[in-house]
């Protein structure tokens, strides 16, 4: 997926300046290089209720799409965005310092952490036990076997290594609140490393399959589950992308592209 | 999901003859009592190809009716059916003794064995090692917890012992020759379990969704896999069991019950 149909690229010699939301919210991003921000986040996000009320964490927030998206369409949420890598929390930095988010700054703040620390550690690097009430996150996805560029900044934030889910999921648990939940987007081929990583953590798991077409394997998977929560797992209806109309997203998707709707309905 | 769409029953004091395949093959089946056939089978069958061809095993069998239904489509399967429970493997030996089955009696053969035996236990049972070129199994999925019905033989069909996932993969990845298949349907909330124990036994995984409606969630996965295989996980497009026609079943569902389709399209 690229991002043509969420963002307008303004460039300059070293990043862009993208509109997302329809203009509600903008990044600065490095400019052909990097992990670049589109749909994924703005679907990650939308996994949030438009009611939730609270503090939540964007791991491995990149230059801040999933985070302030939240933001936009949440009115009641308090966003930390926890990035590892220095450049990419510089583009966040930046991001925050637009002008143009300035109605979200208040609600948005930036933390340079390691989200896989452990222990003592996690907490010295901001990230406290129970302290969030919901975590997102868009863990890098390309295996290191279908990794497409060298680029040394792409490949920061698109190695899968060995696992990360489960190091993710279990600083997920470690910083959110007992009920508090989890949303993460990742490929179909992700599902048993995933569901591994909740068991003892977080239940009552929803996965929604994004296909490109309906008649189409999905392509990814947006998965949310509750912190605690003994509650069985549930298979979703797709989320699909692209119908018959000739437009370049069918009108479900075009409207959590843009911070229109959540993904559960809720 | 019962049976209502896919058989007419014949009653008599203990039994049914309930037909399937708008004719194609008949089950004598427990009256009133025990798990009784119905799509869920069909489905299952359906997850074959039309143009296997090789040894099938029907772990679990019940009164025979995914492997008769494989054997119906597949013309060039060879089933084993294989029952535990030797009162459900009398109503499978009934059924192929059905004159109305005496096309398909050749190639269809009853084993009456545990198939969560191990090692020489298991080969002396009659599953011996790699000789199956496909499994298909529809193990019980009801937890004890949801069980609504204290009848034994019901019981034993529907309750979900810890690790049975485990130990029913277990078997089929021993009887099943390298780059042989399974194939299996189970509640979506089995979906950690049977990914933990596909590891490491079985690639390359496809699971369909079956859905009532296109806008509810899955009620049962359909999960094909290949032994041996390190391909990964596709989430295919759901099937959707009943459209906004008015009919009982939408065509795709009402061809893959009555034995016309196959679910994967191979």
């Amino acid at each position: 997926m690229d991002c043509s149909g969420a963002a307008t690229g303004m460039k300059t010699a070293s990043h862009t300046i993208d509109a997302f939301h329809r203009g509600h919210f903008f990044l600065v991003q490095p400019r052909g290089k990097g992990h670049r921000a589109g749909m994924d986040a703005m679907m990650l996000a939308a996994a949030v209720p438009s009611s939730f009320s609270g503090r939540l964490a964007d791991f491995g927030a990149g230059a801040g799409a999933a985070g302030l998206a939240v933001a936009s369409r949440c009115a009641g949420a308090s966003v930390v965005l926890v990035e590892r890598s220095a450049e990419m929390a510089d583009f966040a930095a930046q991001t925050l310092a637009l002008d143009q988010n300035a109605h979200l700054r208040n609600r948005v703040s930036l933390l340079t952490a390691d989200v896989t620390l452990t222990g003592k550690a996690r907490v010295a690097a901001g990230l406290a036990d129970a302290s969030f009430d919901f975590v997102v996150m868009n863990p890098p996805f390309n295996t290191a076997r279908d990794r497409a560029t060298p680029d040394a900044l792409k490949g920061e934030a698109h190695v899968m290594e060995d696992g990360m889910f489960e190091r993710w999921i279990r600083s997920a648990a470690a910083v959110v609140r007992p009920r508090g939940r989890l949303a993460l987007i990742a490929r179909p081929g992700s599902l048993t490393a995933i569901l591994a990583a909740l068991g003892g953590r977080f239940g009552g798991a929803e996965i929604v399959p994004i296909q490109p077409r309906a008649d189409e394997p999905a392509i990814r998977i947006i998965l949310r589950a509750v912190r605690g929560s003994r509650a069985g797992l549930s298979l979703m209806p797709p989320l699909i992308l692209h119908d018959a109309s000739g437009d370049p997203f069918s009108p479900h998707a075009d409207a959590i592209n843009n911070g229109r709707a959540s993904l559960f309905g809720d």
